[in-house]
């Protein structure tokens, strides 16, 4: 692992050794899935590559018990193509059962970015809400609320509120300073809000008791589950099952970094991006693993592990198997130029978006139904 | 003032020097008050002897404008004579034209002391609120409240909570430390709750502007209200009206230290104590500045400035100056023998106890005016 290489929840740069990662937050790698998983290609080829606890999830799964699923997002910047990985989860989970519990963490955004309140709601719905229910999110089984905004339920907020305070009282400035490296009052209190987001549907006022609970992350999010967990397991007063988690790879940024950024335009695809956009963005933008030129390509081949369009294509685009193999292995050998993976790419994402616009409209119709 | 002072909100031990106090602390002396205020003896005699930004205050009430006290309580232990000196401004100020908001600190006790929800809920209305109610509290314009249940109302709790998140943005763990000595997670997330009992009520879910509020404390107090009031200078999204205070002199326990405590039977005389109790515990305990013997005594004269006997008659049991002046001069003088200092007490606590046992019990029809 190269010596510039941070992962904490505020900030990841530089290349990703997972395997190391998951020795060193003490995670498993996923383990054998069953069929109704691996027909999901996020499954299939990894790209949800460890967990911690997660056979809780399986068994609920099996034994058609109700389980929760547990969210957050920040209401900040572009909905892009990352944010798929999160948001095509919550309807596969939805169909086997799951209540989805989605935070805008707000309150969190305002400590450390001075947001306004407003615009954080108008950038959650429009730039959030709006394309998961295009991705397929039912109002059912569905809890999505603004941190600053519980609910419309006082017995609701206030039982919320009042989690996130009593679990101050389980953790030491030393723990957080541990976890987190630098921490300031704004930190530490997101810290909690987000503690009692991961359990406080297993209060009497939510579910009313202890539910299989898991939460979805990229890995650099673990060290947030870590301390809940351990603050919840310390709160004798609940009997609060621990969270279970999982955790995805990070979504290349185009240019090849380890992950997507909203303030980089040119580092992502945003779902309201044009056809002409990602024309350009792909052709311009996305890294290659190609050679210089077209003839040292057609000898030496190119190197679909480090391509972004192939890595675009694997985690997204191309869901048949032997496809993607051919691709891999045609750019491997130099037969398949980088110009013609990347029209590939593009006519993929293309129709894809087009798609998903048209869902987008759609979808407007169906925000009330979320939004209290 | 002798090095083993200490005088922080968690712990008051050693002789206080009010006067010190008041220049480290930034706070000024009472202003020369009215004749609506000199009638009380609280201010009269000084019981009251500080303020910062009290002007405020004053005006609002010559301005017959609505104003706001604020205050709180640890629902712990037994209501004792020393909280009558907050509990009979209560009353005051209501008539004055003052909402009151009536913070129960149960999250804070809950945080720092680990005592059970259901417990601390029983000891505030039983305690705290019935005696509030006997001692003249009115429902009208009083909004009594627990903090990990701020209101039946979602807008208002969610805006209560979001605001005590959103200070501690607007602050730094060295503030904290230098405020508090050492601070644990629990203790600042207390602070940052009682930010918010200070300055929510001029947020638009509740008295919709900013209102002149106040709170009547004890001077251990001051460092809650200088970090809260630094808090919300800085949140620039609202524009808060700075938090006033007013400040009291503590009620000496009945052995002379500068503050009762609860855990202390014998320190403190409890409304609930019978009239046999009140005799002991003054004759037994109460802190005396006479001399020695009955003969050096008389030949002497004791000291009422030190006396507790006599403190408690001049802050509560003897309202007539003239009286309280001859009693002064005779004790001073070694006319008045402790005995027959005492013996006075014991009767205006008595006669001021059975008076207030019997509107206690009228007070327990009025609770469900209080309690949602």
């Amino acid at each position: 692992m190269p010596k510039d290489v941070k992962v904490t929840p505020w900030e990841v740069s530089g290349d990703v050794n997972y395997k190391k990662m998951i020795k060193e937050f003490g995670i498993k790698p996923m383990p054998e899935l069953t069929e109704i998983f691996n027909k999901d290609i996020l499954f299939r080829r990894k790209v949800i590559f460890a967990h911690r606890d997660f056979g809780r999830i399986l068994n609920a799964i099996k034994n058609k018990k109700k389980f929760a699923m547990m969210t957050g997002l920040m209401p900040s910047g572009k909905f892009h193509l990352g944010h798929m990985i999160l948001a095509r989860q919550f309807s596969f989970y939805q169909k086997l059962g799951a209540k989805l519990y989605i935070a805008v963490a707000d309150l969190e955004a305002y400590n450390t970015r001075k947001q306004s309140f407003e615009e954080m709601r108008k950038v959650a719905i429009d730039q959030y809400l709006l394309n998961y229910i295009a991705l397929g999110l039912s109002p059912k089984n569905c809890d999505f609320y603004f941190q600053s905004d519980r609910a419309n339920d006082f017995k609701k907020s206030n039982a919320y509120y009042s989690l996130a305070s009593n679990f101050s009282s389980y953790a030491t400035f030393n723990e957080f300073k541990a976890v987190y490296g630098k921490i300031s009052p704004g930190k530490m209190n997101a810290s909690l809000l987000q503690a009692s987001d991961m359990y406080h549907p297993q209060l009497p006022e939510f579910e009313g008791k202890p539910i299989d609970t898991f939460i979805p992350v990229g890995i650099d999010q673990d060290p947030h589950i870590r301390i809940a967990r351990g603050m919840a397991r310390r709160d004798k007063d609940y009997k609060f099952t621990p969270i279970s988690s999982t955790y995805h790879i990070f979504f290349p940024s185009l240019r090849g970094g380890s992950k997507m950024s909203s303030s980089d335009e040119n580092s992502f695809i945003a779902m309201t991006d044009s056809p002409s956009e990602v024309k350009k963005k792909i052709n311009k933008y996305a890294f290659s693993g190609g050679q210089a030129t077209v003839k040292e390509h057609k000898r030496k081949g190119g190197n679909p592990d480090i391509d972004v369009s192939f890595q675009y294509l694997k985690m997204f685009f191309e869901p048949d198997d032997k496809k993607l193999q051919k691709i891999y292995e045609d750019y491997k050998s130099g037969k398949m130029l980088t110009s013609e993976l990347k029209e590939i790419l593009i006519k993929k994402i293309n129709d894809f978006l087009k798609e998903h616009q048209r869902k987008r409209k759609l979808a407007k119709k169906q925000i009330y139904k979320f939004i209290y």
